[in-house]
């Protein structure tokens, strides 16, 4: 590989000064991202901020005639590597690249740069009345670039599914810097195969997604949240059985267990009630009236269900406190110990108990504090261990931890990730949830697309 | 290749006699599907019925090493040539595979054969109140491997999305025997690339789906559907974007043409108002109580947008009466001529009335009788042409029609197929829709999986 000096003074032809960062220090903090357990300690050699499609392609092309690494990076948020610069070489930073170019109402569509913020989309969705569904918990950080690359979800899904339910097309820069643009601005496309579905959850391993095409739908009139406390787990859950039976259809149903009540409360306190079990946050939205309605009715079912006590939001304030203390459960479990680590594991539903109380099960047998938190409905939860990650008697209790939880997970008929990807971390657990021949192929489409394996290696496989 | 009577011989060891048709009357039948335009006369060698995933991977084997065509089949719907043996060999058909393996009301996912005929699922989820939303206007023949080929879609893409968004996984007889799986049963899945959503509108050519696993959702209480007539195409249109602003979200916003009206009218009355240039076709699915004040929200809004006549469905009578009307265009335009041509194609909604303006006058330029029908929320319309396509001009005329509409299609911004696919029929055009670098790397994909093309060749490129 060219050396870092060589490096910069090439890419300095096709960027201008003030959008590259090559410091020691500057380095430092790109290799770095939300992810506590890196695999890697290995530094970028270059931090660069490209604005048009052009300059990426002229990288591209300069980073793979000399086999140089290139990661892309959105906000950084990621949990599980996903955008380390595990070989050195380019980390590609796309908040240069953050402009939504179109929105078309009329045809409930968007066009995005990937840099843009998913909150701040969803702000200007909001003015003409549309909505764009997926709602990572970072989303006021997050982009969409990570969205596209680890297939990112969030509360909401169980309702409106993920982010690959709301791509039509993508603008693709690839490893060689051919520009390839995949599907469209249609709602519906079966013209040849689903290439956009591909690159969905592929981690920037097999191009660097410039543009995007947006789905999306008519903003609900109205929305309210509602808190409901429960004795046990089990009654949590099977609750969820009995809202769907009823025919009602929330957007959202969350979760939290004991340690999460506990610890949100004691940093972040909200009123929460620390002596419950379980609690379940779960939204429904529609016009106004259909709102006010399977409010009332969710609340009898919910009573039905052996819920302890319910809150619904009837305002702004009152909406946004429920959620607020819901989203602290990640912040809060940080400030328990020096580390915290959070997974993200799925099964079906109907086996979510069993997960749950296998989870606190295991955590409890290595002594390490757990809150689990998940968006319950979908089967998906996210344990947050918290920890010393540099006592090495605890760190190797969470490895041993982790496996056994992913264990549990595939023999529950679940899987390693729902909506946090792959990335370094769990590349070496991988082949216990994919059967061989699929990743024999998955392989095989990677080296298609990338033969040199310059886009961000050593991630997924 | 072998010989017919080698082929039979061969695959006699592997399947029961009554499994097998081989008649060159059988092989006739087998040679055609819903397509009334093919591009082939050639027969299948055999017709074979497969029972059992490990059949299908010894015929897979059997195929692969002699390089003799394999074209799956499921009911023989389909209106591009997408399962017509082009180059002979055998048709696999699905039709003894035809089994719901698995209904999880808690999961809220499925299992099935890829034979299972669309509308008996529907009826089967019906009574445990779940809901698989897909339904193309043949359901009550279609099958779900139809459907995971052609990425089908129907009246209900609106609101729910189409085929590729309720396929959580697969199972995949591979060109040369070997079984692959791919996602589960989780409703979400992040873990590795998404080789699921990759052969969903394959037709075929990458893998033959021998199960899968479905995403369902809760069956709504409640549904109602509209009638409403305009006095031109504009209004029509115009009124999706007044019941959006409403933040009314239907399930279904259908569109018929004053041709379609007056058609369907003249072969199966239903009282149609034959003197009105557009009707629209509006669902809406909820709570009882949340669908009757949509109802009525709705029609002040359609007035309000110029509609002159509404009705709305208050029994179940009345509800499959419009849908009967709407359901019988395609029936009634073939009764026209001696032949029709259904197509699909797609636009951004707000091209609406330019496209269907514009097959309009491109067909009367050619002298063509055309009905025009579609799924106008979508903006993916079906024009149905009625000709005799044995009259040699007629055809030509056809032919020089199809290709104006798919220019103006693609110069719209829109493209070839929105849920039918290319099959043999479009692949022609396919260039005129999808970039050279994508198509150049659908080509490198099927390359991997079929380097032998025995997969329904012919189809798609």
């Amino acid at each position: 590989m060219l050396t870092k000096n060589k490096i910069t003074a090439e890419l300095s032809k096709i960027l201008p000064k003030d959008n590259i960062l090559s410091t020691l220090e500057e380095c430092y903090v790109y290799s770095q991202d939300g992810t506590n357990t890196r695999t890697s300690d290995k530094l970028p050699d270059i931090v660069i901020f490209p604005e048009t499609v052009e300059e990426i392609q002229k990288i591209m092309r300069f980073a793979n005639s000399n086999n140089i690494p290139v990661t892309g990076r959105g906000a950084g948020t990621n949990l599980i590597g996903a955008c380390l610069p595990d070989f050195g070489g380019i980390v590609m930073n796309f908040s240069k690249m953050n402009n939504i170019l179109e929105v078309n109402k009329t045809d409930m569509t968007a066009v995005v740069q990937p840099g843009v913020v998913i909150g701040d989309l969803q702000k200007e969705l909001d003015k003409v009345g549309l909505f764009f569904p997926p709602d990572p918990s970072n989303l006021r950080v997050s982009t969409i670039g990570g969205a596209i690359a680890q297939s990112a979800g969030g509360p909401k899904t169980f309702k409106y599914g993920t982010t690959k339910d709301y791509i039509l097309g993508l603008k693709i820069v690839l490893a060689d810097g051919t520009l390839m643009t995949t599907g469209g601005n249609t709602i519906k496309n079966a013209t040849g195969y689903p290439l956009t579905q591909l690159f969905i959850g592929s981690e920037g391993t097999l191009g660097i997604v410039v543009e995007a095409n947006l789905k999306l739908i008519p903003k609900p009139e109205s929305v309210r949240v509602m808190l409901a406390y429960f004795d046990n787990i089990q009654d949590a859950t099977l609750s969820v059985n009995n809202i769907i039976d009823s025919k009602i259809f929330p957007s959202t149903i969350d979760f939290m267990d004991k340690n999460s009540i506990t610890t949100v409360e004691k940093f972040y306190p909200a009123n929460l009630k620390t002596d419950k079990e379980a609690a379940l946050i779960i939204e429904i939205d529609g016009s106004k009236e259909s709102v006010k309605i399977d409010g009332d009715k969710l609340k009898d079912i919910l009573l039905a269900s052996n819920a302890t006590d319910i809150t619904i939001s009837n305002t702004e304030e009152e909406y946004e406190k429920i959620w607020t203390a819901r989203r602290s459960s990640f912040a809060a479990a940080a400030k328990l110990r020096p580390d915290v680590v959070t997974d993200d594991v799925i099964v079906p539903r109907s086996k979510l108990p069993d997960l749950i109380t296998g989870i606190n099960e295991i955590c409890s047998k290595y002594n390490l504090e757990t809150c689990v938190v998940g968006h319950v409905g979908d089967g998906n939860v996210h344990p947050q261990i918290a920890l010393n990650l540099e006592n090495k008697e605890e760190h190797k209790n969470y490895i041993n931890a982790k496996k056994e939880i992913y264990n549990l997970t595939i023999s529950l008929g679940g899987t390693l990730s729902a909506e946090h990807g792959i990335g370094a971390e769990k590349k070496q657990y991988l082949p216990m949830a994919i059967d061989n021949t699929a990743l024999e192929y998955m392989k095989k489409i990677k080296y298609i697309f990338d033969p040199k394996n310059i886009l961000n290696p050593n991630k997924i496989f």
